[in-house]
C-alpha cells in the first residue's frame, strides 16, 4: 500500500501541531491537508512551520471538501461543532474518520454512528495504548469484586483543563459500570464537598485534580475491608495520544465500514 | 511524677475503645475514667472489656464532674456539643484537656480559647507526628514557591466518614495559605465538577475520596511547569491517633495554662 | 455442617496470634488446637490470652498428632521445616492443611505436592483477595503487551522483614512472565546498583523496601514509551491475611483431595 | 545587561540539543558556541538543525578555546573526562561554567573546587527547582525525625540510565544524612536482594527502577510506627533540567567567583 495521506484537522491548535509532528515520525503516512476554522488567522500557514518542522508547502485552509479530494484520512481531536461538519463530507469522500474529541452529546454521537454503515470511524476518548489497557483491567476487576468495594477514579489534568471528570476518567467509570452491571448514571458520586453523608455502597466516585502541565494521570482504586488495588495510567507526553491516532489511522486504512474502538485497534477486545 | 490519670471522653466508641487500649500500653499513665452520654445503653459497663482488654473495674458513666475528681486529664475525641460540654468542667477541676473533636464551630473553638488563660488544652485536628510534620514542611513549601505552582490537597478515608474535606486535609490547606500569605477562604476550590472553566492562579484545590476502611490518607502537590511535588501521609492503624493523644497528655501534664497544639507538644515550632 | 475445627501453627507467634483472633471472629470455625515448636518456652499457655482474647482454655502444646485428633484443617504460616513436618500427619489424619509459609524450596514444594492425591491443601504466598486479583490481571496485561514495555515489581515491609523480594512480588514477577510467555529465572533483574549498563530488554525488575509496620505494599509497573502502567495493591492490616486463610479453610472443607491455590478458591480462574 | 552568550557543551548528544531549544526559550540568552568531542561525525553539522530548530549557522566544533573567546557561559551535561577538560579553560577565559555532569569523582571535584577561588561555577546533579526544595525538605523532616523512622530513597528513570541510584537520588540520601547528623556512606543499604534480616536502624535505603522513557521521578519515605511520610518529585520532561540551566547560567553571570549550587540559585538556604 501507498502512503496513507492524511488531514489534520485544528491543524493550528496544540493537539493540531502535535498530530503533524506524529505524521512527520511515522514510516507510512504523509501529511494532505491542514483543517482550520473559517476565520482563524492562521489560515495560509505552512503546517510544517506551525509544528516546529521544516516547511512543507501545506497551508492551512478552512475546505476540507477540496484537501480531503485526495485524502485517505483525517485526524479530528478538535470541538464537537467541527467534528459533527467533518463527519459528512469524511463519509462522502469515503476517508477514514479518526475522532478523539471529548464532550460529544448523545445526539453528535449518533450523527456519527449514522455514517459508519459506509464510513470507517474510529473513535476513542483517549487514543493510548496504556488507557485502553487499563479500560479492559478495571471491567475485570469490577466483575471479580463485590459492593464490599468501594471504587474511586481519580485524574489529574493541566491548569487549563475546562472541563471535569475528564472523558477518559467516565470511560473508565463507565467500564467499571459495565463490569458491575450496573448503570453508571445512577451510581456516579462527583463533586463530593461539605457533609456527604456516609458513602453509599455500589456508588462510583470521581475526584478530578488540576495544576501545571500534567498530560493526564488517572487511576480507579477499589477499596474493600483492610486492602486497596489501584489501576493507574500516567501519560508523559500529549505525543502520546498523537502516535495513538496515526496507529488508529493506519490500522483503520483499507478496513470494511464500521464503527471502530481503540480497543479493536489495539487487539484488546479479548483480554 | 505518679502516673497520669486520664478519662476517656465516648468511651464506648471506636476511637473511645482505642484511646482506652493506648492507656493500657502506655508507661506513665493510668485510666481514671470513662464517660459517655448520658442515655447511653453502654452505661455501667466495663471500660477494659469494651475496650478487648481484661476486666479494669472502670464502668461507662455519664458524671464527668465525679469521675474528674481524682483526674488529671481528660482525652476527648467526640463531638462538638460534648467536647464543649466537657469544656467548662475540666476547666473548673484544672484538669488537662486533649481535644481531638472536628467539626467544631468558630464559636464553639471561642468557647475553648475563653478557659486557656486558666486551663491546659491541647488541641489538634489530627494527632500524629507525621501529619503534623507535615504540615509544617507544606507550609515551608508553599512559601518557597510562586503562583506557577498550583497547589492540590487529596485525602481518603473510610467509607463511613459523614464530611468531606477532612479536618486535616483543611488544616493542610491551612499550612499551604499561610505559607502563600492568602486566605484559604477566599483561595478554595472544592467539589469540581462540570464545567469549571481553567484553574485560577492561586486557588488551593481539595479532593476527598472514601472507600473500605482507609485510617487516613493526605497528600498535597505543588504541581509547576513540567514538574510536580509531592508530600503525602498515610495512617496505617486509627491507634496512630490514639498514641498521639496519650503523648499529648503526658506532655502537657504539668505545664501552665494555655492554649497548645500538636506542633507545640511535637516541638515542631522551628523545622 | 458443623463448625470447622482448626488447629493454628505456630500459635504464639505475630501471624499465630492473628490467625486465632480470626478465627474468633468467623462464623463457622472454633479454634481446636494450638501447635507450637518443641522446647518453646510459651508450651502450656492458654492460646486465647496470648491472642488478646478471653482464656479459651487451649493450650499451646507441640503434639499435632494429639491434638489433630479432633480436628478438621490446620492454619500453617511457619517456617518450611515446621510447614513439612505438619505436611505428613495432617494428611494421615485427613484433615485440611491450609499453607501461607513462604520461602519453600522446589523439594519442599515436592514433598507437599506428594501428598495431595490423597489430601486437600491450599497453598498461597498470599491469601488475601486483592493480591490473588492483582496477579491475575497483571498476567493478563503482560500478554498485551510487548518488550517495548518494561516491567517492575516493587514491594514494601516492615522493618523485621529477613528476605527480599518478598514472596508476593515473586508471585507477582511469576505472574508477569507467564503472561509474557517467558521463564522469570532466565529474566529477573533483582538488587540493582553502580554501573548496572541499559536495561536488559525483556527483563523483570525487582525491588524491595523496608521500614516501619507495614503491613505489605505490592505494584507490577509496566512502563512503555511515554506512559506507564500501575497495577497496585496495599494491605492495611495483617488481620487481611488472617481471614483469607478462614476462608480457605471454609471453602477447602469437605473438597476432594487436591493441590488449589487462593485463585481456586476465589473463583479468579476466569477473570 | 545585553544578552549572556553560551555555549553548549555536547551539543550533539540529547541533553545538548535540549540545552539548545532552551536558549532559543529564553530571553536574554544566545548560543554562541556548539562543542563536540574530537572525532565526532556531527562536528561541522548546524547546532540549530540539530535540535529541531531553523539553521542558525553555529557548526559544532571540537575548540572550546577558539569559541569561548567571545562567550559568556558554559553550559555542560557531559561526562567527567569531557567536564574536567572544560573547567580549565572556561576558568583561563573567565566565564561562568554551569556543570550538571554527574558521576565524578571526589578528584574530579577536587578539580573544579581548585579554579573556584577565580572562575563561577555552579554544580547540581539536578537543576530542577522541585527537586532542590525537595532535598531542602528532606533535610528538615530527617533531622525532625529519630530513628523510629526508617529512610528509603526510590528512584525512577528510563530504561537507558546506566548507573543506578541516581546523583539526584544520592543527593537526597545525602540530604536525609545530613539532617539526621549522620555519614550517607556508613549508613547506606543498596540492592537489597536475598536474606538480608532485618532492616539496620538508622540505615538509608535505595531503590532503582528502570523502564520506558521516564525523564526522572524520586521519592523519599520515612516509615515509622503505623505512619509514613512521603516526599516526591516528578519530573516531566527533560526540558526542565535544560531550563534549570539557563535560570543558573543567568544567574551566576556577573557573580563574584565562587561554587554554587543550586539552593544558591534559587534561594532555598534559608527554607
Amino acid at each position: 500500500m501507498s502512503d496513507m495521506r492524511l488531514i489534520v484537522a485544528g491543524a493550528g491548535g496544540r493537539m493540531g501541531r502535535a498530530l503533524a509532528r506524529a505524521i512527520a515520525d511515522t514510516e507510512g503516512a504523509v501529511l494532505a491537508g491542514a483543517l482550520e476554522a473559517p476565520g482563524s488567522e492562521l489560515l495560509g500557514k505552512d503546517a510544517g512551520v506551525l509544528a516546529g518542522l521544516p516547511a512543507n508547502g501545506i497551508k492551512l485552509s478552512a475546505d476540507l471538501w477540496a484537501m480531503s479530494k485526495d485524502a485517505d484520512g483525517i485526524l479530528d481531536f478538535t470541538v464537537p461543532a467541527a467534528t459533527i461538519a467533518n463527519v459528512a463530507i469524511a463519509a462522502e469522500r469515503g476517508i477514514v474518520h479518526i475522532i478523539g474529541t471529548t464532550g460529544l452529546s448523545a445526539s453528535d454521537n449518533a450523527v456519527i454512528k449514522s455514517v459508519t454503515n459506509r464510513a470507517v470511524v474510529v473513535q476513542s476518548g483517549n487514543m493510548s495504548l496504556g488507557v485502553n489497557l487499563l479500560a479492559a483491567v478495571v471491567k475485570r476487576v469490577a466483575k471479580a469484586l463485590d459492593e464490599s468495594f468501594d471504587i474511586e477514579v481519580v485524574e489529574t489534568h493541566h491548569r487549563m483543563k475546562i472541563d471535569a471528570p475528564s472523558g477518559t476518567a467516565l470511560m473508565l467509570g463507565q467500564a467499571a459500570a459495565a463490569g458491575r452491571g450496573i448503570s453508571l448514571d445512577e451510581h456516579s458520586d462527583r463533586g463530593r464537598d461539605g457533609i456527604t453523608g456516609a458513602r453509599k455502597p455500589g456508588d462510583i466516585g470521581f475526584a478530578s485534580l488540576r495544576g501545571g502541565t500534567v498530560a493526564g494521570e488517572h487511576s480507579v482504586t477499589f477499596l474493600g475491608p483492610f486492602e486497596r488495588l489501584t489501576l493507574s495510567h500516567l501519560a508523559e507526553d500529549r505525543m502520546l495520544f498523537a502516535h495513538g491516532a496515526l496507529k488508529a489511522a493506519l490500522w483503520a486504512h483499507g478496513k470494511k465500514p464500521g464503527h471502530y474502538s481503540m480497543a479493536d485497534v489495539l487487539g484488546l477486545a479479548d483480554i
